[in-house]
């Protein structure tokens, strides 16, 4: 009887140790399994493509595939399809045309405060955003914040400029703090008070599906960012300029202060207007077609 | 003795629980530190946009500024930049033009066979690339290639096909094994040999400095599907059509055969050309503009 009472707690350790390692298995599990599916011997390669292991990675999940349909799409009849066809030398004609328009285009960061009718920013938003741009899984998710009330315009400069700020003065490198003298520009961006609008353009990256739950958006930021090219060509298009920025640290913010809920995050942000009369661009070269292209 | 004896298992387990619990506490703070960064006790947030961690996530570095300018360009000098500007009632009438082109807009996967002239695509490829698309730090890090070569194009069907097969046969879920009957596309993709060019559009993940060392090409996900915007758009204006696929799995294989250096990922495949007579597209609805803009 001793004995056994001696053993007992020996005994129930041991039961303890068993359970713990039990109950900790499936966690290592479980937390190996998010990071990267765990090799199985199957004779295909897992669904992460190995070659866009960055961080701009694509990253392919169940009911994903690679042409941009949506599975309730195939739901849907389809209609026949037709386009104008020009003739070749009119395609020709078009497209030089059309070059020679976009090849205009620049960055430009010196905006008139001259106002901009609404209803071009309107045409320009709906060419980008409601009917031209493909989306995987034609899920749309894209939300496009037009602001020129001048209040909130400044609400939105002092949230860039307060973290611009930051970033020159101190998350940037030695290297770059050491270049910080010669530079021109700085955290002070005028241009967000005097744009007559600013495009904020929000990436939805999930959407809410009727029963409550999420519905994942599959290239939801090469989505909007295709999106954003075709928002680019209309702006040039109707004779505005813009500069793309993507303000660092500032996306919960600029979420919050324009009240957008917690599925969308901030892409980009555009002030957009005709280019002031003194504004100038760096004298940029670019690569030559030959550098770009290669034909097979 | 017997008293205690009895009791000796009672705390034994009890401590054993006390244990465990303590083993496991770290492993959850450490599974939950994975998630976000630790907050630290600095007067500035971190480099890492915390409203944009997910897999499309923008991760800020060193030498790396919200505005989407080149250090290097500061080196250059500025030139005055004007636009033409045209009349309100002009700009109106352009901004609903170009929507009214771009709305025709459909992702297209059949088509015409019918020849397409080399230099109309030389011209959208050059809008989209060597000029009009903005770059984060003007690095222009995308390569287009063209393929019209009827034995590559059909190296390329393979390749897709056969990783499409493998991804509808084995990668889908439950869910889609369950929805595959009622499917009425699968991985049969004769656009591949059909289409008179097929676009392949890579993203320079970093450029080569002359000293040989990396140099990293920031937002170059985001850059490149900018220009496949304005890509689209161009295609669109020329009366061509096209898909936007992102085929899975076949990046690398794609990169080997084409032959492009292991710095350029596969972004998105475009098969391009004329809607075949017989066309179909899928009767979508889009949602209406209130749906996705929001005027402050």
């Amino acid at each position: 009887m001793v004995f056994l009472s001696v053993l007992t707690p020996v005994l129930a350790v041991i039961l303890c140790l068993v359970i713990g390692f039990m109950l900790l298995k499936p966690r290592e599990a479980a937390s190996m399994s998010t990071g990267k599916p765990a090799s199985k011997s199957e004779n295909f390669r897992p669904w992460v493509d190995q070659d866009l292991q960055d961080d701009t990675e694509i990253t392919a999940r169940e009911d994903e595939v690679g042409d941009w349909m949506d599975s309730s799409e195939e739901d849907l009849p389809h209609v026949p399809y037709s386009q104008k066809r020009y003739s070749e030398e009119m395609m020709l004609q078009r497209s030089q045309d059309f070059y020679t328009l976009m090849n205009d285009r620049r960055s430009v960061r010196f905006i008139s405060p001259d106002p901009v009718p609404r209803e071009v920013i309107n045409n320009v938003i709906r060419t980008a955003g409601t009917c031209t741009a493909p989306s995987g899984a034609h899920t749309e998710p894209w939300t496009f914040i037009v602001v020129s009330d001048p209040e909130m315009k400044h609400q939105i400069r002092l949230i860039v400029e307060e973290e611009e700020e930051v970033n020159y003065r101190h998350r940037m490198g030695e290297k770059w703090v050491h270049d910080l003298a010669k530079l021109r520009t700085n955290w002070i961006k005028e241009y967000l008070d005097v744009a007559p609008f600013l495009v904020l353009i929000f990436k939805q990256t999930h959407g809410i599906l009727p029963n409550g739950k999420k519905k994942t958006h599959y290239y939801n930021e090469i989505s909007v960012s295709i999106s954003c090219g075709i928002l680019l060509a209309a702006l040039q298009n109707a004779g505005l300029v813009t500069v793309t920025t993507t303000p660092l640290n500032c996306g919960p913010q600029l979420r919050l202060l324009l009240r957008r809920p917690a599925n969308e995050k901030l892409l980009m942000l555009l002030p957009v207007g005709y280019p002031a009369s003194d504004a100038t661009v760096p004298d940029l070269k670019r690569k030559p077609l030959d550098d770009i292209m290669v034909y097979i």
